[in-house]
């Protein structure tokens, strides 16, 4: 099991990722995150598979209880969150109670914000059971719900007492949500560090057949390199947001596409379209849509969509929070391995719409 | 106008004080809350007296919208944040917007919380039209919605850029809202600052008849005592539990009266109750339950209750959210402008039953 450090100046923690790294979980939350009882806050699917598991791993350390809700990223809404919150006052859960949020994004993202809100914020440790998750949720502290008007609107900043990634708990994962989720590995890559972008188009074979010690590798060094992006910034004013790359279309495709798509999904098409969209904007070095094009089939995962017009796209990015005034801003690569600065120093980039539309045809 | 430090760690700001105050927001507003658009949010009471001024005021420095709800202690709700917040984002408020929070302490904890969660956390400044929002609600950066389990059980710590406090706003207060916010300043007194304490009860007189003068003094004084506990703990793990004097018995009054009390009548009642419970415990010197209620009678406050069974009370302090493991604990008075330390170093001892009981008899 490794022990990867997220060195937050105010709340730094660990994130421990490896095979049977959930049998520590008594160990870590004694030592992390200690309280007079703990809600251990899963949706029904995971519940049925880990959550008796986990409830009695945190109930070895203080009282713990299981609370959970309707699986689906449907139900990432502000009536769940409200329900679940509302149980754990009922079971009189206090100030001095805590979260484990057990599943995968969505689970993290509602149980987060269960936790930053709760008697205004308890803390909480979060045991992903999802690649999506461990790489990318385990890492940032970002809560969240969506709202009508789009994904992630209403949320907190909440930075978890640690994390329990055992990658053994993938082997219940559908193989559509593994591929998924290394698309935010991709990513990493992609803006931060090519030699992982390289290592994971590498092991797309081992890790597509689950292979436990190509997917601890990957998820270690994802989660190492974005601890070092959010570190640098932890509220998302400046260069986190290259984070965002792939995530302006991603969102807008989630959106109109009723999340029929899976997030990573979305991510990977996304990142082809901003890369191409780069690319012609001459901000993106040439070939590097390519590159992605090939690491992304390579792991099952699409590029391109024909499902929705890109006009439908354009109206629901100027929705997503990251737009400013109308503006729809992006984050680009500058080459892989690296992301673009934009002029006025900050990590996004407005583009023109009609560049946007041409870049969207599939 | 009085400039008032708040030294936080993370985000020092600054509480203007003073008749006439409000000039100057469109000044604050620049300096210490620049912004795409402003979201003046107030209830609508409020909104009637003061939302076009704020409005125009704000929208000197970037366009500006109210936002109002229903006013009262009843709309501080989960539900009535969802609504404010869906019409900001209807309004196309994005990530760069920045929120006014112009009332008393329904609409500085409601807005504030809209705020502290819009989009994970927007920047604010508070524009409070209540003696109570001005000495209390103004530093802290609490937020919080009631829920029927009881008062602020929902909520974050979310600091704002600034406050103006214009005591001018307060000529439109009825007198009982007025009375009721001085309650809280008596409390800094009793709890940091004995002067203070002896002051307010030397200037009731001027206060009771709104002397501009006399409020600004002790509004202003209020606030830098409650800027020194608060910078000290900012998060409450520790001393700032000293400002919950009087408040364990306040809130179970308020819960049991179904919010018909001010909650300042409450928190006046509750530290006559607290400081006869610490006399009787030993903790309180003895002859400061009889100063306070000197204090208060005079100001115009209630010190008893005999409206509710002291059972009903004390079954409701043990669902607010400072209880631990059902054990009722208060913050006590060692004398006169000075709390007392618990025995585990903490700020709040847990009390027995049969105490609590006989203290809450009228």
């Amino acid at each position: 099991v490794q022990r990867i450090p997220v060195p937050l100046a105010g709340a730094p923690y660990e994130v421990w990722v490896g095979a049977g790294a959930l049998e520590q979980l008594p160990e870590m939350l004694a030592r992390a995150c200690p309280a007079a009882r703990y809600a251990v806050i899963a949706d029904s699917a995971v519940a049925d598979l880990y959550g008796d598991r986990v409830r009695t791993l945190a109930g070895a350390v203080a009282p713990a209880t299981l609370f959970t809700f309707p699986a689906g990223e449907a139900n990432k809404t502000r009536e769940r969150w409200r329900d679940v919150t509302d149980a754990m006052l009922t079971s009189n859960i206090g100030r001095d109670g805590a979260v484990v949020a057990l599943g995968g994004g969505v689970t993290g993202d509602l149980a987060g914000f269960v936790a930053a809100t709760y008697h205004r914020g308890i803390p909480y440790v979060q045991v992903p059971t999802t690649v999506l998750a461990m790489v990318d949720a385990s890492v940032g502290g970002k809560t969240a719900v969506d709202t009508r008007h789009g994904k992630n609107l209403v949320g907190a900043f909440h930075q978890p007492r640690a994390v329990v990634a055992d990658v053994g708990l993938l082997a219940t994962l559908p193989d559509n949500h593994a591929r998924a989720g290394l698309a935010e590995a991709v990513k990493h890559g992609a803006v931060a560090d090519r030699a992982h972008f390289a290592r994971i188009e590498r092991s797309g074979a081992a890790l597509l057949r689950h292979d436990v010690e190509a997917l601890t590798e990957v998820i270690a060094d994802s989660v190492r390199i974005k601890a070092g992006v959010v570190a640098d910034d932890e509220k998302e004013h400046g260069r986190r947001a290259i984070l965002n790359f792939g995530h302006t279309v991603a969102h807008a495709l989630e959106r109109v596409a009723g999340y029929a798509l899976l997030h990573g999904e979305a991510v990977a098409i996304g990142m082809h379209v901003e890369a191409r969209l780069g690319e012609r904007l001459g901000i993106t070095e040439p070939g590097t849509a390519a590159a992605l094009e090939r690491a992304l089939i390579k792991l099952g995962l699409p590029v391109t969509q024909s499902d929705h017009a890109p006009e439908a796209l354009v109206s629901a990015m100027i929705h997503d929070k990251k737009s400013r005034d109308g503006t729809v801003r992006f984050a680009f690569l500058k080459r892989l391995g690296q992301a673009a600065a934009g002029d006025d120093g900050s990590w996004t980039v407005a583009a023109p719409q009609d560049a946007v539309l041409r870049a969207l045809e599939p």
